[in-house]
């Protein structure tokens, strides 16, 4: 075993104020260990940005331990196991797991999974076939119970997340999917690829009037991922019965404190449910998800990806989610 | 038939703005006409005062059709039919129905409910027996779905929902009752006697402090009639997959705005259901709740009266509700 082998990881370089900036983190250099009996190495093909990390580099600000200065961040990743001492994960495995690194020891706890093989490009099973997919599929499927014939809202539909529930809604009998995203290119994709009833610009200076004109129709079930803007916004649109799911808060994630949502007592009056999702709750339900997943990919789901090269680029891949100039999942891609 | 017969009502004199005054009601006499073929007439013999009916009194701030200046206001009623057109109301008939009247013509349209006789007091159809135990019952039966070992937070818990849940939770097999009232009395009351575990004066200076040390062991399950400022309080409190269920905003009522709720961000991280109940939803149901509630009072369950006697209480006990001066559920009886 070569003992002078090295991987490379993202570290936090200082707790995050505000918006993260690439200078917020830092590439290192660190010696792979021996692998003790259970474990094996990882080296990954590709790493994710996600918003939700953003929750976790700030102190106290979310559910999960926040990463400390000077230790390794968090993401998805995707690899094959290329050495072990787990015959649950033997060489040449495929493998999906969380670490902003070229390569990852593990002993199979935390977010350890082996996948099948596919044909599908492997970057979709951190994508559309991955934890946003899954996201965006058990958002409808378990919490929001979505029926034929319902009105949809997402909010950041051109993310993977959203992009990926707005197919899928048409696929259950939506009446209506109506978007948000930032920019006439994303909602012309939403509308003109991705088959979006409307695709409403949120930068636009007539966002309000439009989202007012098109939501007076009602929403049965919203999908957010942006956070108490557009809760607060959409609330007066509610049909009766209608759900809210929340799958993230882009918007409030770098802010001290959320703006105030003030209309909750449309819940009572409409009788609402709101509700939050964490895929991971749906974990044992994981392989049958995927399989739908794959299946609407094969009869052609859109997604799009940014993959950048190089875990160097990962910083400002991530800090890109949060102004707005992410369109779709951005992944990095390592060499192999 | 008596063509001069009047009857006795409450009427809209302005539109309310903030708390409501008694000088917002006046008290009018008006004919009873004759009845048409399929009317009824009810002669009552309890009306009650509900928080929810404050929400009608302001324009466009409820779900339903907003009460205008001359028009009569509604509450709940009960009492016997005295003439009936409608052979499924027959004379005699024990009817619960809405109005702040002496009598109510119905042709069994809205919410009108032939009940059966019970030996329990009248005045119970109304309270634990009615809407408010009613409300307690589907709250955390169908809504909450509370497990044996949870733990309840109540708000307003000395109001007739409130009081009925927290018993309720105890026979459902809940570790822990947390009660919040105004003033000593009402503390004493939910702890003594209705066997709430703690009950937290939101009118002492300690309030907070010790709202925060007893709701630091986690909630399950919380079920609210106060509003925005209470939900923000006991978001951080809450444990993963807990339900938050809205059945009143009695603050926010008279509230132009409420205030805002900057925590929904906890619903992701903790994965929480929030969930507003209208018990009229639940009406196929209310057969089996009643007796399981009739079942729960023959056991013990402890309830609270305050009963005003005549028509022209009725306004001044209303405005009661929203400054704390109640204690349990107010009725008004009128003669027989």
């Amino acid at each position: 075993m070569d003992m002078t082998r090295e991987l490379e990881r993202i570290v936090l370089v200082r707790h995050v104020e505000g918006l993260p900036r690439p200078s917020d983190f830092r590439i290192e250099r660190a010696p792979i260990p021996p692998l003790a009996e259970g474990q094996f190495l990882i080296a990954n093909r590709f790493v994710s940005c996600d918003p939700g990390t953003r929750s976790r580099l700030s102190p106290g600000a979310s559910y999960a331990r926040p990463v400390m200065p000077g230790e390794p961040v968090d993401g998805f990743c995707i690899g094959h196991v290329v050495e072990s001492r787990n015959p649950a994960f033997p060489e040449g495995a495929l493998v999906t797991a969380t670490g902003w690194a070229s390569h990852v020891v593990s002993s199979g706890r935390g977010y350890v999974r082996r996948l099948p093989p596919s044909d599908l490009p492997l970057s979709l099973r951190l994508g559309v076939l991955g934890i946003p997919g899954l996201t965006a599929w058990f958002a409808l499927h378990r919490v929001a119970m979505l029926k034929p014939g319902e009105r949809v809202l997402i909010t950041s539909a051109a993310g993977p997340v959203g992009a990926t529930a707005g197919q899928l809604a048409r696929t259950l009998g939506a009446d209506t999917v109506i978007g948000t995203a930032g920019g006439p290119e994303k909602c012309r994709w939403l509308v003109e690829t991705a088959g979006f009833t409307h695709a409403l610009d949120y930068k636009a200076s007539d966002f309000e009037a439009r989202f007012a004109e098109v939501a007076a129709g009602g929403i049965d079930v919203m999908l957010d991922n942006v956070g108490s803007t557009m809760i607060e916004a959409a609330l007066p649109h509610m049909r009766t019965h209608g759900r809210i799911v929340l799958s993230g808060a882009t918007a409030d994630y770098s802010a001290d404190v959320a703006p105030g949502v003030t209309r909750l007592r449309e819940l009572i009056t409409r009788r609402l449910r709101m509700e939050g999702i964490l895929v991971f709750d749906d974990l044992p339900q994981f392989p049958e998800a995927e399989a739908g997943l794959a299946a609407a990919v094969r009869a052609g789901l859109a997604y799009r990806e940014e993959i950048f090269e190089g875990l160097h680029a990962l910083p400002e891949a991530f800090c890109g989610l949060f102004t707005g100039l992410s369109f779709g999942r951005r992944l990095v891609r390592l060499p192999a």
